[in-house]
């Protein structure tokens, strides 16, 4: 008989939540029992796993010597409250908060830096990174020893799922208000996002760049190993419900090869390349698909340095849920 | 009395056409007989001109000798079909529709090189560059002494109107259906749009890159005067009826001086510079606007030689219509 792991999932009633719960029941993770929590006011309600509901406890009152394993995914203050609880009670912690990413905790994309797992001291803790990290790191590790990546150009299309559950029914309140003529009156976001773009995702820093704009680049360089890669990014929240899309602009120190890079992306791991001449949209192709689809591989125009990439993935499942169960599959070997 | 001049607005009945043919009458331009010009289809209809219901007559059947300028604002068949008949007749062209382009007439920012327009050989004929090269050469051109200037990456965030009136019906038709969870049926685009990005406008040529993308490259570095500007830009379709944006990250050959490019911006013609920590929308700030919004100018992270700025104006109006009539305005000068 397999063994299972008690594991506890903070966060239970949120998109990424519960995309995590309904991901573990998919995989078949050796799951014993499994205890959903979240802050008081979501809990109470319950989510369903493998056909029951399962209630949904406080996290105040959990005993985390009940577990070995603990995901946090809710806000980054819940994480800040209770990661370090977790670990003195000897569980093993995953943040998808980016609460952790601030502190030196490492940040592992299974694609990319899983090396980094089998070093960590016990009870591990780990960084399941932003969903931009983790979909330019499924393309961009397998590319590194091809290229001499210097810089990465990205803007980030974000949908609005990674705002949670409440920014999507924003999107589709203001829609449906717009489509009848009716006086627009934002809510969760401080203007119309509907049929609009927001150049910005939270507040901006003294030098004008955002928390998730930063927490890209330290995480992406982190987890490609290049701690000198140059990366500038913009965030931009676009009236899309669902899937994350990067426009991606590689320089590299050498001409590219245009077709040796489509050949390495054909056979990396979560990897699907959509045929030249057709792109993958966030709708059409990424949500609730485990990969990153990749379109528009082209080099420069007039610049043999340059490889122009276009991604869209699903930003609650690969981008966050999916990223923290496979490091949970690995971790897993080490507490057996 | 000042003089007036008779002119000829082809592709009257297009967004495009309709908005020139408003901001001619906005900025009195000293206009005699205006002839609004269609094909076959759209003839027959009409366009409002200071109170009046201007007919509009097919293009095919017009005297060109009745004119002393020309608007080619319908698609790029009418123009190779007639801007050469029309200058025959002494008749000057400012072409919209980027037929003349691809046949080295020079493209002209007025804010970034106007100085072409007093070499032309008469009847003069002139492009008003696609929208993304205005766009960037307003903004761009004050930035040229400033900064020294060796790549630009662009994401070019595309409203539907830039396609046109059936463009926009497919936009609504389709965000509709889907908020009344009826089946979509994509019939201007080739998928949804409706809450989803296309990463490709238009069909891409063997290397992967669009005919939009090439006319912005060529445009850009001519109306700048860099032919040899390093440009990757990647269209992407979004879901705004009005107004494009673009995120764009250049690269200097020298540290910038993040407070001396907000000194240029400010001062700079038909640029509007957005306070640091808010930034502009093409809903909120740019639709039906004369000026490119600019914001979110910062450095690069950890990187002297970097600048990035987000960009928003009208598409139809500053990026079409309203820099043709700016060229009409500098070229009767000469016509006087």
């Amino acid at each position: 008989m397999t063994q299972t792991f008690d594991i506890a999932v903070i966060g239970a009633t949120g998109t990424v939540g519960e995309t995590l719960v309904q991901i573990l029941e998919e995989r078949d993770f050796p799951l014993g029992t499994l205890h959903l929590l979240a802050s008081n006011e979501s809990a109470g309600s319950s989510v369903n796993y493998r056909g029951k509901n399962l209630r949904v406890r406080e996290v105040d009152a959990f005993d985390f010597s009940l577990v070995k394993l603990a995901f946090f995914a809710a806000g980054p203050a819940v994480t800040r409250s209770f990661a370090a609880k977790a670990r003195a009670a000897g569980c093993a912690v995953i943040d998808l908060s980016g609460a952790l990413s601030a502190e030196q905790v490492a940040a592992v994309v299974p694609e990319a830096n899983p090396q980094v797992i089998q070093g960590l001291s016990k009870p591990a803790q780990l960084v399941s990174p932003s969903a931009a990290a983790v979909a330019l790191a499924v393309v961009l590790a397998p590319l590194k020893h091809l290229l001499e990546l210097e810089r990465v150009n990205v803007t980030a299309c974000m949908a609005v799922s990674a705002q949670g559950r409440e920014a999507v029914g924003e999107l589709a309140r203001q829609t449906a208000e717009l489509l009848n003529a009716r006086p627009l009156e934002p809510r969760f976001f401080d203007r119309q996002i509907a049929f609009n773009l927001l150049a910005q995702v939270g507040a901006s820093d003294s030098e004008g760049h955002g928390a998730l704009e930063r927490r890209l680049v330290s995480e992406l360089r982190e987890v490609l190993g290049l701690p000198s890669l140059k990366i500038s990014v913009t965030c931009v929240q676009v009236p899309v419900f669902f899937g994350d899309s990067y426009t991606v602009a590689v320089h590299s120190r050498t001409a590219v090869d245009v077709a040796a890079v489509n050949a390495v992306l054909e056979a990396a791991d979560s990897v699907e390349l959509v045929d030249a001449g057709d792109y993958p949209t966030p709708v059409g192709d990424a949500v609730a698909q485990d990969v990153v689809y990749v379109g528009r591989v082209r080099g420069g125009i007039d610049e043999a340095e340059q490889l122009n990439l276009w991604l869209t993935t699903d930003n609650v499942r690969k981008g966050a849920a999916l990223n923290a169960v496979q490091l949970a599959e690995r971790l897993i070997k080490d507490l057996a």
